[in-house]
């Protein structure tokens, strides 16, 4: 099943080309498991969901190690019916018979609790759109369940949910918010937005 | 029905708080027809979207006209099932009975037509998402029709379409996308970064 991401990096600096090339280097263990290409709006990062948001996790904490505000804006897809599928996308994480709902959430709070922290704070606003099915809602409502349990929760807002806490478990909870709800092998995509060094956080 | 977007503003440049406090004047001509709240991580706008396109255009111009790399990104969302209604968001351009699709995409074509230009040139990249119904592709693909007619189509990307051209038409057509396409009182989604003055723009 096809799966990636059109990510990009939002250094709020006179160098802020200067704070993505420097950031670009902590794609390097990533890349033999990932296909990528920029353009002048974003980079397409092709690959499976267990790569891709260590990847995004740690491209992210090295621009904000800059001290900068920066954010990280993805647009996360798997299962899309458009796209052709790819080699680098196979894994066993998709595209099961789905588990009942309250065993998802377990494991998806074990997942999170099982990840080696960063040492760096980021706010995570996102929105989990599942398409083609009458009985999307009750997926997310699951996924709500989880990330309320999660222990970056922050707030729900308007069409999104926002966490907060180290970049770690945001990006773990993402993760599983992403591969453990919605229908197997369905459509479902991720709205994300991660912002660190904001001068207006609270 | 409830709609609105998560709208945040990202001026790549030291004086990033400055350019944006300096571009917030271009809400003002929406204000009473919108509910505005904002937090560290984006604004909450909530209304109608013949209101909610032309703020984010004249918003994101006033940004631009910095001549700083600026970029816009945007939750946009309509009929969401877990939001409460609210009066602001009373329109007729939604909800209605869906007429043919070779009927939609000539009116929506000619309401990109009549747009005034701004004179900022921008790209543009979204994901437009189709809720609740087993049918959405027919509705993507339709608008997907409308979107390479609409004179600021520049290219399908994985996961999203790219448009480039004048301000004006680029949201003007990318409001189009919103509302003619999808089921009436379904609950449809966009996903938008705009961009201006890239270095990297081709």
């Amino acid at each position: 099943m096809f799966s990636g991401a059109q990510i990009s990096l939002y250094p709020m600096t006179d160098d802020f080309a200067g704070v993505i090339m420097r950031s670009l280097g902590a794609l390097d263990p990533y890349r033999d498991r990932l296909r990528i290409e920029t353009d002048d709006i974003s980079t397409l990062v092709v690959g499976p969901p267990a790569v891709l948001f260590p990847a995004m996790r740690d491209l992210f904490v090295a621009a904000s190690a800059s001290g900068k505000h920066c954010v990280l804006s993805a647009a996360i897809s798997q299962g899309c019916p458009g796209e052709p599928d790819d080699p680098i996308c196979q894994t066993p994480e998709l595209g099961g018979p789905l588990s009942p709902l309250p065993e998802r959430k377990q494991k998806a709070l074990e997942a999170v609790g099982d990840t080696v922290l960063s040492g760096q704070t980021v706010a995570a606003q996102f929105s989990l759109y599942v398409m083609g099915t009458d009985h999307h809602m009750d997926e997310i409502y699951g996924c709500i369940d989880f990330l309320k349990n999660s222990g970056v929760f922050e707030k729900s807002k308007n069409f999104c949910t926002k966490l907060r806490g180290d970049a770690s478990p945001v990006f773990a909870t993402l993760h599983e918010a992403f591969c453990r709800f919605g229908p197997p092998a369905g459509h479902v995509t991720i709205d994300l937005t991660v912002s660190a060094n904001s001068p207006s956080a609270v």
